[in-house]
């Protein structure tokens, strides 16, 4: 082992043995040993704190103690780890506190489809079962939108480097604007309605219509819950299934645990996972409105559906949502941010900073070139994980566990302020 | 938590909560809470023997106690849960460990890439690299393939109904026969070849040949050495890359780690998932000759890729295979299986049966129509747990745990038996 | 022959024995038996003024005699008629014709394919030409576009009843919003920019922009000389290859020979059909700049290719344009159209009437649903062919012969205003 | 004009001025002047004997004196030339008279629709209407089929290099193997069987199964008439509709007015171009059986539908089949052409030589590579036409007019002799 760890703190490990498709390695290039709440360890003992949170995955921290004791107990007792979709007492009791605690009291009724264990598969599986409630073909997704690697959702992601990667052609969706896209004078909505009134604007009747409410990997780019109204409207009058991607806004990201429950509209669809576990193991569910659940028994499957390590932390997690103090603490820190990124902006103007973002999705996009990332490498230096966003990567984001203190909510935001400063200078 | 437990050993949770698409609760109908090795236990405290081993993501057994002690040890020390694709010490010894143990002693060089944790993922990402290596777009497959539902794998899927769930057309794939498929006499690669060497065949030079040794829920049909031999042979000669989809045939459920092995092939990519955590969760792995390792950083991403609770217990696993102890274990059970089977096709002509499979991949195709659905049906409230595969689940299929006792095995194939003549008479 | 007269005067024949798919004969429900200049005749000797002219197909009129005469003494010589792409004096006289008084004196260079004869045939050649030279493959065309019925033309075609005939998805291509598409206050090439310069949008960077400068069957849009410009400007700053469908507009239907000589640009290719024979007969070019040439010989063929009887008269019909008499006649006469157009509009306001148009390519965009059709149908019945387009068939065309005397013009005029009356009054 | 035919003569007119797409006058490079049945003349006065016949569409040979005569009066009288497609009397007249004396005589009921003028445009009307009437996607094509240019036809057309035209991927379209394409032992309908009956072959049930009954591009092969029938009771069962592409085998070539009434065989869909306006001028019809002709008003349109030139001599060529004369005729001399083809073969070994085809489309495929080629450049040298075909141009083709006397044939043969002798010795 020593030996192992010899290497491995010189990361060839990875550079001799791992693909080079590796990414985030190569901005945080350190192996990490430990974690706990919103800190990280690496193998040379140096602390981080963790403002990126797993990308989304880890809204309750690292290690969260509350779960990990249900997971340890679980595992313990030889409880069912893989199960398929067979029934199993850890699924059973997820369903039933997930519809008490986060359904009823929101008025939602959604059947909940278990796909497999990652983003990609739940939005794969929710295009399908659109395309099949209407027998049409065409998704209309957003610009800058970010819905996974597999190729039907890679068909509706507008990141070109990713799209690219496919290797062939991605078809049957079309690229809409999205809120405030063409300046904020511009009401996208009529122009995506414009679109499908015209029987010659080359835009077929959409089976569905997917988007993220605030677009994390695009940018921080929030939509306006007017917009999101609109949106809904035109999928009622036109007959056409709204789909809410919340895998990364979702979750308690932007205060509520839906990311739409703000704007007060209601998808047909819900896309979830990222922290649906709670505890950063692979989850992911699929909300369908019951009379659109017309699957035909086993029509979409997949292996790793009954991850029950993952049903037990994720129920736990539900916990938070009993009630609506986290949503208040999630706001509260929220704006801690937005007002430290805003003085930042006014004190280093050469940033050309736009503060971006919502709840605890918080930003700024960089009118510098390349600035954004020098930043998060100046972070990562002084001990700090953040990550950069936007299609050239210009956002540098502040994504910080839902559960993490102020006390070091704002030590990050020092050494943020130092990297900026030093980024600027140097 | 009373009131719950009844309502789940009624099943009614399920019914009124998750969507219509599941599948395997349907026929197995029950409300599982506990498993070990080869046995189950539900709510009813009801025993049940493991014939399905997670459709083969439980080779090592349910909650493998060797596995299971490591995993609550690095819970408990708060080690690295989910890491996106940053460095985690886990990860690094997954990798030092898999090169060691199961790599060079085979001769085989492979970068490792870690796609989304499911087999789809690693497919997808197969596909990918393979279109960006050559340049090419098509991808050949063959009939019976199974290789998972996102929208790539899909397309290179056979079965009809999966395919149609798409709501869209399938494209950039040809499905070619697979060993066997025009019967005994006739040389399906010969075939292959006539359409790849004729100009005029309508079939373009494709990127790769996609490829299961074993197809499980083709219904369980064996691709002979020679055959694959000469796949690979043509593969070199058009310059197409030869990817082995070892998702479920691999990890040691044909005998060898990697089911390609007897067949002394040496595939350019190669698929693993199901098995390859060890203890049920999920996990996959796409492994690429270094010359193919083209990939730009971050080209093909995804949230899970960094499930450390996965490396930890696909480590421990990795103990299985440092030396020939297990290979040969693995077979000698297989001929085991392989004898009772032929015995029961001999015994019961009503069957119509024809005894398939290898290693601990095996089954019988019947030839009476619902005959497997209905002997599985049989066979589960006799409590074993078994399933069909086949274009119309016409195999009922034996793939216990690989690490299953002789004397559990043999309490199974007594159901079996029973079963099979209850099916018969009734 | 008196039998069938009879039958045919009854539409009979048509009735039984073609497809359902007829559809002029529907519109104009009779049987014409000969034509010259402006005028048409039927079985039952009615006389018809000709304001369709083919669809633009018979900008000479009908059955030009200087065209005429020629085409009988070739035929008479037993001349070549059918050469597919051999060489021919026929053709070689127009290719040297059509450099000398089209090319040259425009300072154009163009290499001069030809594709099977149709305008369908022209834009699949132009489409797949621009796909190999750049090694892309989408194509942005632009809403309420109309390129053809085959499947690679349907694919940039608006009009959702023609798409919807395809029975197939309908891939690489983007619609864009074609100008004054979202209002006049909208600039919607901005609208384009904003989508190539993003690499997030979603829209690659494509083969081509293919327009038409007048959407003639998507309701005579107009674009602006400015706006063309700046989607030309718009293709060299990306690198993007500009086609000009002009099989409609072209030919001098809008006063100069080429629909986009007014504006300056230079197309990188440009697809000719309809009238480019002069006499109706089928017949289509594909220009191509130069340094694009890059067909590989044979690489698109077609048996009608080498139709030497429409080169006769495609060779006579230059003549009208050795000198810049007939620009100015047609633009006369399109003056003359405006203003009667208008004063319709004025005196009649409850068309909610909108002149649209230029040269010869003009109507009247009407408010009132069905109101198009209605006067068309009116005007039929006092012998005047006319037909409408738009994606609600809301525009009435004037579209005559460019060769038609003021006379006859304004006898069109004439059963028009009535037509118009008797349709808002009934 | 002397200028123009001393450039001419040197065909630098077509090298500057022509694009490279141009084919055929690299094989035959000069420029031809005059024809008149089986003869041609070139810019220098030597004459050629024509067994190509515009690749099948002058059967009747160049211009046709009966033909000539109705076609110039037409013109002179000022008869319709071009309509859209309105009601004409040519085209009454024409309907009328294919009903009776091509359908009706042999038991055929069949509405008739005019695509635009060209093989590809009835091939994607077909297509569309088999689509539109099962609602399924799948076209079920032939190795070696060759079907047209433009996406949908090229979709289903074998050759790689016309495909690889395409620069987009080509969809919705399986290529099976033809009779005998692997070899004559293998019965290829069981394998299409197979993959229909099987619900895990990847291959869905199709719309239509397309097919030429002699491939003349693919290289002359020829469907037998059993396994005809087999396809045919294949569609019955399955439903699925037949198209026979009769573009270049229709009209007389293979000795009946179309190429499948020998095998009995009833599709559903026909597809006929090439020879059917008799004068080697552009037209093109789709035959519907009545209950498929589904198609609503205008759903596929053309510009060049009503080509009435074409219909008048159509018509005259309709005389042709009134008895049985002609189909002896074509049946005797296609005989006489199989006698010399089987006499070459013997004669001259070193040709490799294997006689295919049938009527008057006939050839022999030559086992030496490049050597077909090098039989036609002798050929044109000595004043013949005459053309390869097949996937590496292995099959020089003997197509002469259906109405070519004996001594201009053996004239022909006489240069074959000689020309083959010339290339095996050079």
């Amino acid at each position: 082992m020593q030996a192992i760890k010899e290497l491995d703190s010189q990361l060839s490990v990875f550079e001799s043995l791992e693909s080079e498709v590796r990414g985030y390695i190569r901005s945080f290039p350190t192996t990490f040993v430990k974690a706990k709440g919103s800190m990280m360890w690496d193998v040379n003992e140096k602390t981080y704190i963790d403002f990126f949170a797993g990308a989304g995955a880890l809204n309750y921290g690292h290690n969260n103690s509350k779960m990990k004791e249900k997971l340890i107990n679980y595992i313990a007792e030889d409880g069912i780890t893989h199960s398929l979709d067979m029934g199993t007492q850890a699924k059973a009791t997820f369903l039933t506190c997930f519809n008490e605690v986060i359904l009823k009291p929101r008025n939602l009724e959604y059947k909940v489809m278990f796909p497999g264990p990652t983003g990609t598969n739940t939005v794969e599986s929710a295009l399908k079962l659109a395309r099949k409630v209407t027998g049409r073909e065409l998704v209309i997704s957003f610009t800058n939108g970010f819905h996974g690697m597999t190729l039907g959702s890679l068909a509706i992601t507008g990141n070109s480097f990713k799209r690219h990667g496919a290797g062939v052609s991605l078809n049957h969706s079309v690229a809409m604007p999205f809120d405030k896209y063409l300046g904020e004078d511009v009401d996208t909505v009529d122009y995506l309605e414009r679109f499908l009134e015209d029987n010659g604007s080359g835009v077929a009747l959409p089976a569905a219509i997917i988007l993220e409410t605030v677009q994390g990997e695009g940018g921080l780019n929030v939509a306006n819950a007017d917009w999101l109204k609109r949106v809904e409207e035109i999928c009622r009058r036109w007959d056409i299934l709204l789909i809410v991607d919340d895998v990364q806004a979702g979750c308690g990201r932007t205060g509520t645990f839906f990311s739409f429950e703000q704007a007060g509209i209601n998808p047909d669809i819900v896309c979830l996972s990222k922290s649906i576990s709670g505890y950063g193991t692979p989850m992911a569910l699929t909300l369908i409105k019951p009379e659109y659940d017309i699957w035909a028994a086993g029509e979409h499957n997949g292996t790793f559906r009954g991850h029950n390590l993952a049903f037990i932390t994720a129920t736990e997690a539900l916990t938070y949502w009993e009630n609506d103090d986290f949503t208040k603490e999630i706001i509260d820190k929220g704006l801690l941010v937005d007002e430290f990124l805003h003085e930042l902006v006014k004190k280093y103007p050469e940033l050309e900073g736009e503060v971006r973002g919502k709840g605890l999705f918080r930003g700024i996009a960089c009118g510098v070139e390349g600035l954004a990332d020098k930043i998060c490498a100046q972070a990562f230096e002084r001990g700090l994980i953040m990550e950069t966003s936007g299609p050239k990567s210009e956002v540098f984001k502040i994504m910080p566990a839902l559960t993490i203190d102020c006390e070091t909510l704002k030590q990050g935001f020092a050494i943020i302020e130092e990297s900026v400063k030093n980024s600027l200078t140097n």
